[in-house]
């Protein structure tokens, strides 16, 4: 009995033991779980697998297919062509198996400007009364694309009306110092027209630099040296024979200095919102401007007389550029004669949409990460915007298929903006941070802009806020470039342009988003959100074009894509899975893959271009330095401290609030370099660190152009707003490295 | 057999029942629990009986202890007094058994005014170079206190030395109103000294107004109608006899328009921060200014010349106030006398020091509640400021020992601020805002201000951002009043002063925080972080006194609190309970006792007022108040939205990021009225609803103000500058909607 009790009793405590562990282990299975399905939910980190199956799905055809439909008509801002990708993309985002969480339009009354249809712009040379020669108001057709009649005369954007008619001067680039010296040369400018080839100076400044000195009005051109690597003729060489410019091309363009709608500084320009008057605007050319193509351009530039304009004034036109008598040669079947400008632009208001689009997060649906592109092109953009809206769509899809099906939703929310007017000053990105600043500050993680996905088809490109470079390098060590080399976009990219770091070693050279070049420019500049802009680039070894030689011209068409950019898509594709994956990354992560420490490191070697450039000049006006070295220092220590703190944490065995916690701090790192009254004649931009820079020394912008100033000027108080720009930066510095510390320190 | 085996069976089903019981809640109970140690933590929620016992252990003798302490000698700001209020403060947060965790001292350089030890200010009445009269140097002895050498002379701090003479008018109050009655009454008021009345307009206004009008030189003082209700004998009637102030004493102040240091706006003041010149300074007097007694003021004002001041000029002296011949009666001992100021101000940077203390958060250490007041006083500042301090010394004492023996520690961080410099402009909190600005505006949940505690002991008096109103509202009815009877300070406060709401009905009249009046103005105006200012105040069927009678004098003393302010320290106790409470209501609630909707009930409020009083000029301009009516239905929609989800919300069964997501809703609401562009021409004001306001109408400050300018001038551009206002505060108040609507909807 008693065996048989023992027996019993150790069957009993086997029976009891079962019970405990099915008690403990079984029931923690099933929803009556004493784990909250919470606590599971938020310890859910980015799931590899899942990116590797989003990089394998991304379908180069899908990206084709879209790029063929965003093309098929031009569509510049607010035209029915632009109304025609809005419904595209309303209709993609909204779509039930591959859409978006929901989708929708928001419009601005945005003030835009164009040539008159019924009075082109108008650019002759003559004597008198007499008209010798037209300039081509249109491109050349070779395909019916260019027949379009919705593709818009090449124009000065923003460019005043106005009549101007004067003797032809060459004026380089159009920079102050080319006016300089061609003043200087002549004895005299007033009263004449001036012809400057693209780069070097802003468009419009090409004509508000010429104004001081009587220059009554400017023709802007494309010179082949620039961007056809001297290639010049269309029997053989350029478009649609290569990648290269038709001698009739012309680079449309925004003629106008600060980004946003003009007439609502600050304000999101809706029906009735306060606006300033015309008359008001700044950053505009005093004069009227007109692009024109380089083959008229070499007709009058190689006539012009005059002594010989320097070597580096000098293009690929068969001929000496001299700097113009003022007027052309003697010689010259255009002796004695005048250039005329007659533009008829007219600006006013129009309403413009962006294309909104989201999928909602399931942890921190307040956390946002946007990713966006403008639509709205000069022609049929299929280049620019629209191979970076193909690449966006494609992205789109696969993620709203995944979501529609149930089988993924983001830790935090995805919105997707399809940016309005992009190419009359980033207007929709920019009235969409004014409407949104408050939300937008205080929840997005990041803003990755993919505009011109694929500039040409060699390597990859980043710019961005150095707390992004690791996201970007984890990316694009991930993802292989196109073709049988099996060899990372990393590896790729840093064959093709690299740096050494004083932590990495040779790493790829990112670089940073210090001007306004795209839609970033608003998240950036004026938000303080940690930014991107990714794209595929040149390969610089077989090229020294500008840009892509189709810029803003009427040939930037899905054949010019197909067949020279892009063959396959596959760089695009590339893009698709190198920008997705960051986003998937930043949307994912318990943790956002954001690393201060390479804060740290850009702040050290910006301030050690100071040092070196600025030190000694600052001692010698009793302005130290000795407090913006010790802000770095300071940020180096707190950036190493949080990293330590990240390295150590168990997030998933914490709560997530600690999590959360130093994700804030990440998120808002680059929002505590802003100050809104530090750069009062640069609208929007409030970033003391990418702010633009005229000074062509790389570092803290304020600092650099002060000081240029003051070394130029010698004026006292030139050297005291040197000296208020290095208070600025310290303390700016020093306030971001407070936000970096750790919460349980002394503030 | 089988009996048996059924029994046994029977027995191991019960074993193993127990045994699932025992594995699914016994070890739930032990460490080796399945549920996360933090997983309870977060789920911790604000203890009513921790608040209640807090309340009863705010002790009124501690109170009197710290005032006798902190009012021992003058501490004005850097002075040896204010030093030794630094070491005490340190001392006492430093103390082992009732200190905080951490407590330390950062110092700033700011620049401040004080007369010259050496060379007193002078006033006399002169006839040529005889002096016929002496205005007194210092405030009559009735104590030991007066005579103290570190007591300093009555001066207007920022007002420039100089020496003017001229003949004596009265000018009333200062305003522009005033001097330009005089001014026409006179036919001129060239080389004029004015002798003017504390009150009306701002202290330093008193000489901006009058500069303009060729006057020379300002006297200020306190007329015995706006103090003392018209009591004016030392004899019987005023201190020491009772808290009216005796005829000699003296108003002290600081005579600048903007707050914080005047030589680094917006950058914290440290050793070598950029430095404005003093020359550049704006906001202070062009002429010399001094104030005096009513004593003297009575013989100057009553023996004027001219013609009869009119009705709402005159005051309580015995004699009818003329406006000056200018100058004195021919029947006057002074006929044909001058007044002569001499005034050797001087002005230089010093060391000022805040003491900050802290108690960590345990959950979001990363939030943090402020608590603060300033340190330094005029002389010997009992109630002015050391009332407040010694009640934060009293809250601090019972935190402390409740952190040092482990039975309690705050959800969010505390941090409390002894500020520097208060009395020159506010200059220690806002150096602290300025250097600090990204953490605190990222991080701080409220600022809580308890500056004077005690004006009287009457009734609670807080002003407060609206979102504040509930749990300053909650935390006044657990308080009862001093003395017998057992009502609260909720029903007290309501009987003293209240309103009717549209929500609520009648309730106690909070106020709001439009001015710049103590250290709440960095927090509320230029971070927008929701602040409070909190204190116990008057009976006004009982005076009429403008403000405490011994302000800024040298018989604000702890015998003046001690034997008329508040004898037995209960309504300090009162404040010390319900400041505290509030405070820890802030620190250890889950979701933020914040209210939006109350804050929504203000902006309709504001906009009824804007729509009766300039929607009909506004329309007669082409100005359309409908955005604005949109903009705060959608406030209003957005609060209701996120109160109904706060109330349906089971945040103790939820993630905590829920609860986080709520609360940063809350907490950055203020912050997102924002627009650091709205007033150029006030300094650090930035926040559009509560941006101090000129025009008398209560509401939106930019719109009241430009409309009012604009109604006066008629002017097309003035109504410009009103309509730019309406679109700066519609998308502040639609912005600020946005960031409370829901993730889940529309941006």
């Amino acid at each position: 009995m008693l065996k048989k009790l023992l027996l019993f009793g150790l069957a009993g405590a086997a029976v009891f033991t079962v019970g405990i562990l099915i008690g403990h282990f079984g029931i923690e299975q099933k929803n009556s779980t004493p784990l909250p399905e919470w606590v599971q939910q938020v310890a859910q980190d980015v799931d590899e697998n899942f990116i590797e199956d989003f990089i394998a799905q991304v379908d180069s055809m899908q990206i084709k297919d879209n790029l063929e439909i965003l093309t098929r008509v031009p569509h510049m801002a607010t035209t029915a062509g632009d109304e025609a990708t809005v419904e595209f993309m309303l209709k993609r985002w909204r779509d039930k198996d591959t859409g978006l969480d929901a989708a929708w339009r928001e419009d601005y009354t945005v003030y835009l400007s164009f040539p008159d249809k019924t009075k082109p712009n108008n650019v002759t040379v003559v004597r008198g009364s007499d008209v010798l020669y037209h300039i081509r108001e249109k491109e050349k057709t070779y395909f019916p694309e260019q027949d379009d009649p919705e593709v818009v005369q090449p124009y000065a954007a923003f460019g005043p009306a106005g009549n101007a008619e004067g003797k032809l001067v060459y004026a380089n680039q159009g920079k102050v110092s080319d006016y300089e010296l061609l003043n200087k040369t002549l004895g005299g400018l007033t009263g004449t027209i001036a012809i400057v080839r693209y780069g070097g100076a802003g468009r419009v400044d090409k004509g508000i630099n010429a104004a001081p000195f009587g220059v009554v009005g400017v023709l802007v051109y494309t010179d082949p040296h620039d961007i056809n690597d001297g290639k010049m003729s269309d029997v053989n060489e350029t478009y649609p024979h290569s990648w290269y410019l038709p001698p009739s091309g012309v680079e449309r363009g925004s003629f106008k200095t600060n980004f946003g709608d003009q007439l609502t500084p600050y304000l999101a320009a809706k029906k009735d919102t306060y606006r300033i008057e015309e008359k008001d605007i700044t950053g505009v050319s005093p004069i009227p401007m007109q692009p024109i193509g380089f083959e008229d351009a070499q007709m009058l530039i190689c006539e012009l007389a005059g002594s010989e304009a320097p070597e580096s004034w000098q293009g690929s036109f068969p001929c000496k550029y001299n700097f113009g008598g003022p007027g052309f040669k003697n010689t010259s079947r255009f002796n004695d004669c005048d250039v005329k400008l007659d533009v008829y632009n007219k600006a006013g208001l129009k309403d413009s949409a962006n294309v909104m689009g989201v999928i909602w997060g399931s942890v921190e649906p307040d956390r946002y990460v946007i990713y966006g592109n403008h639509r709205d092109s000069w022609v049929h953009g299929a280049i620019d915007p629209s191979s970076g809206t193909a690449v966006m769509l494609e992205i789109t899809r696969i993620l709203g298929q995944k979501v529609k099906t149930g089988k993924w939703r983001p830790r935090r929310t995805l919105i997707f903006g399809s940016w309005g007017a992009e190419e009359f000053g980033l207007i929709g990105s920019a009235e969409y941070a004014e409407e949104y600043i408050s939300k937008l500050s205080q929840r997005t993680v990041a803003y990755i802009n993919v505009d011109i996905a694929v500039f040409a088809n060699a390597t990859l490109r980043a710019s961005a806020s150095p707390v992004a470079q690791d996201v970007i390098f984890t990316a694009s060590k991930q993802v292989k470039i196109p073709g049988p080399e099996s060899i990372s976009v990393y590896n790729n990219w840093m064959k093709h342009s690299n740096r050494t770091s004083p932590t990495y070693g040779v790493i790829p050279n990112m670089g940073y988003l210090t001007g306004a070049g795209s839609d970033y420019a608003a998240f950036m500049h004026y938000l303080g959100i940690s930014s991107m802009d990714i794209a595929y680039t040149y390969d610089r070894s077989k090229t020294s074009a500008r840009i892509y030689p189709a810029y803003h011209t009427a040939y930037d068409t899905f054949d010019y894509v197909n067949r020279f950019i892009d063959p396959g898509f596959t760089s695009h594709q590339t893009v698709a899975r190198t920008a997705g994956n960051v986003l998937l990354r930043l949307a994912d992560s318990i943790l956002l893959p954001f690393k201060c420490s390479d804060y740290a490191e850009t702040l050290e070697q910006y301030l050690n271009v100071s040092v070196q450039n600025f030190e000694a000049e600052l001692k010698n006006n009793g302005i130290f330095m000795d407090s913006l070295k010790e802000a770095v220092k300071s940020f180096q220590a707190a950036a190493q401290s949080l990293e330590k703190i990240i390295s150590s944490s168990d997030v998933l065995n914490n709560s997530p609030l600690k999590a959360r916690r130093i994700n804030d701090q990440l998120m808002l790192l680059d929002r505590a370099f802003l100050n809104p009254l530090a750069f009062p004649d640069k609208y929007a931009f409030r970033h003391v660190i990418w702010a633009s820079r005229s000074s062509s020394v790389a570092t803290f912008p304020g600092v650099a152009d002060a000081v240029a100033k003051a070394m130029k000027s010698g004026l006292k108080q030139d050297w005291a707003q040197a000296h208020k720009h290095l208070s600025i930066v310290t303390q700016a510095i020093s306030g971001a490295a407070h936000t970096l510390s750790e919460a349980h320190s002394a503030l």
